[in-house]
């Protein structure tokens, strides 16, 4: 390749690039919403997340194409092509991302009638925050190639499968003693799994980080 | 391309599809199953499930694999990659309905010692049933690249949202009359939840054929 052509190439990658951390910046910020949405029952909130779900899923369409594009035209090493494959992959998980902050808002809409629980939704905040921050970390880990961030990312994932279990007990003995409470629950308990669920797209981001840098397949236990 | 290139490199494509429906019938035979342990709260039959998901698991990594060595090294056409890309994240949502079957399993381990209930899952074994015509249809569709099939599946996706949403909505009234089946409740509300995202993944797969037929992303209503 001449010059020009790579430095074309470089250009086009860094844009694909800082274009899938803006999504992620999105997504972010539909998730910091969708959680405030259900920890107060705000519908409004709740409804004013649509227009940013359709960017997201707009940047979806068109940086997925462009990486098609780019592997087409630029027909890439085996290197390069599988950081746009990572990249690929990173954009559905990111949308899904998206679609579980909204579903977590979707929650607050079939609350608004009810009253706050006395501990203010006091696990379902401290989950949320850890996912946040996971995903925060997934992504930092994703623009930078951070294998040790990555990592921690990884392994932080069961301390957010054992905090989502423990809210899910937790309800299930509280609908129990107060069955009038049961729809608040369930909505909880959906908001909590959906929680839960960014936390595996987050870990998902960090393995593509490791098969990136390490060029082979963390999934499913291949490496540690 | 030569003739012999071009003939080897159809043999590849041809093996990578093969070995795509290999592990869509090994995904069929889990749900099978899964629903079936459910049903039945048979814990030695949802034990047995994890060899096939090794199985399942080890073919997701081998073909994601084979798929990026052939684009690596044949820099297949836009539509030859279209193809490539498709089959790739078509063995995404592969893997993941084999994880949801082994989800519904898992449910069966909780209930053990539960009685079954009287109407012997009824509405559940009629979601099942559903969401296992809606996979074998999204793979046939998939196989064939039958567009019109693929549509219905797409189409068809609806009907098991309504269904899931009943069972659901019944759940909840069940646990508020009877506060000592909320165990029971909750793993088939899981349950029902892992068929409903089975059906997303079976969708998807029809998504992917459209994607590959008309060349264009139909992904959030971006055609119908």
């Amino acid at each position: 390749m001449n010059r020009h052509i790579s430095e074309q190439y470089d250009t086009e990658l860094a844009e694909i690039k800082a274009r899938l951390m803006e999504m992620g910046g999105l997504v972010e910020q539909q998730l910091e919403r969708g959680a405030r949405a259900l920890i107060n029952h705000d519908v409004e909130l709740a409804e004013s997340m649509s227009s940013t779900e359709n960017q997201i899923n707009k940047l979806e369409v068109d940086l997925d194409e462009q990486c098609v594009q780019v592997i087409a035209r630029r027909q890439p090493t085996a290197g390069d092509l599988r950081t746009l494959i990572c990249v690929m992959r990173a954009i559905t998980d990111l949308e899904r991302i998206g679609d579980e902050a909204h579903r977590i808002a979707r929650m607050a809409r079939g609350m608004a009638r009810e009253e706050l629980p006395e501990d203010q939704y006091g696990a379902f905040r401290e989950l949320n925050t850890m996912v946040a921050r996971q995903l925060a970390s997934a992504l930092d880990a994703f623009a930078r190639l951070d294998e040790k961030l990555a990592n921690e990312v990884i392994q932080g994932d069961e301390v957010i499968d054992n905090q989502y279990r423990n809210i899910i007990s937790s309800l299930k003995i509280s609908m129990a003693d107060n069955p009038n409470h049961i729809n608040r629950s369930m909505n909880v308990i959906w908001a909590a799994r959906a929680l839960e669920r960014i936390g595996d797209h987050a870990k998902n981001l960090g393995e593509y980080v490791m098969y990136r840098v390490k060029g082979e397949d963390v999934r499913h236990g291949g490496s540690s």
